[in-house]
């Protein structure tokens, strides 16, 4: 049996963008682990590699005002619309290879597996500066650009070092000035991010992609139980106000309520008692709690009913509840008309479709406020992200690179998607 | 109605065992709260004024060679067997002005309410100069002098600055030479402690005091739940290894079952979630365990239990659960024939007597080793203490000041007790 040669050429392209996560992985700040923040020395190192590999191509990446990398395959016309596709390129500390770089990766590998050929779309490939807020705890400063919420205090940010956003950005070489030209002037057809899942949904079911439907919302509160600090020998168990004790049902609470509606993660991620000493009953016991649900509706009826929970158990012990709220985020529907084409897509490559919602916010969540935006998952092998052992299988690595070119076909063929251009 | 001289003594005498506590307190390392921990500079003043206390009654006391203040008031002959009667000179940081200081002021009350009287048996008087643990670690260094247990070990401690437990000797002007000296050398007859209750028993029965038949065993365990950390928003509620879930739903096992164990106290007083960042689920909990009760073979079955159950909660989530000992000390019994005295002093002063274990370590507990021991408690309003709120009442003090004369008398008329120092 002879192996045709467009799926020989698959693999050997899908190993190829395995061996560029290895290699753009080297670029770190740390010695002995991946750390690439936004705008950190090691990003020119990088930018310089996508480059290198962009020349065959003919194309010349730009680094835009605030160190994003943009670089534009032209379409059939020289006027022709865009289609977006792209991830972040900046990581988290000790992070895996995989977690942004491969979505920009896949992207160059698609232009790549175009060979030459033109659609009636130009192609912008984006690698995002910055998406995990690690330097300067904002994230998604790349993709804001891009829609122009690049604010005064945004820039006037700074990291642990005393750095602003905007010093960071003329100390890699960038003009500040130039910010706005990086917002998007044109409107784009879509934009369109591959990425890890991040997630064990795809790996239990064994499926290599996912067209992901929807980015949840979250809720994030700070909670306070308040009791009373006491002699952990001499009070009795009947005469305590023990903080902990109360946090403890409400937490237990907080997992049973959630594992009951479908979709809803709820999290109690940090916790602190107070004094924290072996022999004292704790008086006062500070957590978190991260709620998050494709519904709106469904995410705040859950807050609702874990903080009023919150309040019945302090009561019946005698300690008082207080929250406040750290973050709220509406859930981000994906473009409906690219999820449909890109679910085809999924199926016509010979692979399982699942449909998921997307845990984690990505840069689709923030282009999807100007731009129809859509979303590939590929298999997080045992759901492993943010870690060295982050994974992708070369399998699926193919699998994407074979959905992605049947989409970028379906889309060209699409009046409905490449009529939307003419409404914006 | 003519009030008897005695009781208007009696309550002049208490008011100035209150005053004596609020001169103490003056004597402090801190500038705005009470810390006086061992062999700290305000000591000096603390030991002054007891001595000028004690000067109309003609005693000088000694400072032994840790540090404890002793002074002796003749028994009827000059070899007369010794009653000990103290308890603790040092606090913890932001101290009230009773726990341990209250039981030295009230046993030099006695020697000024016996008026010159003698007894079959002398009476020394100790300050102990270390119960609270507080400088080096190690609590009760002054009692373990006393029971020869000050090892090598223990003098190379060193506190925060690095002074260690010899050069702290010295540089409170005392000779560390001196320190086996201060060990008991006659077997004395018993040793007496009256001290707060530092719990809510007494007070919520609205008694002012107990007698203690014993101080409890403790077992502290320092404890492990170890999960799977993992994005908070992409993981499902039922692909998660959240240590903290299993923490919670363990802690809330430990509350219930220690409430259904008459006398048991079990107390979670610290406890960490890593890596304790909102978005992320814990994959690891640290926490500790204080399981107290009277009966050791009880306190051993609780530990048992509750660790039992921590290991099945910990595989029924896919969990992994670790504990390992910090402390383990036996319940300590106090005398038997002692304890009887104390009730009937206590029932013929006119109280209503309550009997009842003590839920702290006390000094007792380690005299306890060598010499039958007892305690006395007073009442501890709203079961306060170690904070500038603990209080005593005016009354509790009369009625212990009471309780402890009629405990003279009554020890002094008990052939029992005076014959038992010669079996030693």
């Amino acid at each position: 049996m002879s192996v045709p040669i467009a799926s020989k050429d698959r693999k050997a392209r899908a190993r190829e963008v395995l061996a560029r996560c290895d290699a753009l992985a080297r670029f770190s700040e740390d010695a002995n682990s991946l750390r690439r923040t936004f705008l950190s020395p090691p990003m020119h190192n990088c930018h310089a590699e996508i480059a290198a590999w962009l020349k065959p191509l003919r194309i010349s990446p730009k680094i835009d005002g605030v160190g994003n990398l943009r670089a534009l395959y032209q379409g059939a016309k020289l006027d022709a619309p865009r289609l977006l596709i792209g991830s972040h390129l900046d990581t988290v500390p000790n992070a895996g290879k995989y977690d942004g770089i491969l979505g920009v990766v896949l992207a160059i590998a698609l232009l790549e597996e175009l060979e030459g050929r033109c659609h009636p779309f130009a192609i912008e490939i984006v690698g995002f500066s910055e998406e995990e807020g690690v330097r300067f705890g904002v994230p998604f400063i790349g993709s804001r650009a891009l829609v122009g919420r690049i604010e005064d205090d945004l820039l006037e940010q700074r990291d642990w070092n005393g750095i602003s956003v905007r010093e960071a950005i003329q100390q890699f070489g960038l003009d500040g000035r130039k910010i706005p030209e990086a917002k998007l002037t044109h409107d784009p057809l879509g934009y369109l991010e591959f990425h890890i899942e991040q997630g064990p949904v795809l790996d239990k079911l064994d499926r290599p992609l996912a067209a992901v439907e929807a980015i949840v919302g979250q809720t994030r509160l700070a909670l306070r139980f308040l009791g009373k600090a006491n002699h952990a020998g001499t009070t009795p168990m009947d005469a305590r106000y023990d903080a902990l004790a109360g946090a403890a049902e409400w937490m237990s609470f907080v997992e049973s309520h959630a594992k009951q509606i479908s979709g809803l993660v709820a999290t109690a991620g940090s916790i602190e008692a107070k004094p924290g000493a072996t022999n004292v009953i704790p008086g006062e016991v500070r957590l978190t709690l991260d709620v998050r649900h494709k519904s709106d509706e469904k995410r705040s009826r859950a807050v609702q009913q874990l903080t009023g929970r919150g309040t019945e158990i302090a009561k019946n012990r005698g300690l008082s509840f207080q929250w406040s709220g750290l973050l709220e985020q509406k859930a981000v529907p994906m473009d409906d008309l690219m999820t449909r084409e890109i679910e085809a897509a999924i199926r016509n490559s010979g692979c399982e479709l699942h449909r998921m919602t997307s845990g984690a916010g990505h840069d689709a969540m923030i282009l999807a406020e100007r731009v129809p935006s859509a979303m590939i998952f590929l298999r997080s092998p045992g759901g492993i992200s943010h870690d060295p052992a982050e994974k992708v299988l070369l399998e699926d690595v193919e699998a994407a690179i074979e959905a992605g070119m049947q989409l970028l076909d379906r889309l060209a063929d699409s009046k409905e998607f490449l009529g939307r251009v003419y409404r914006a």
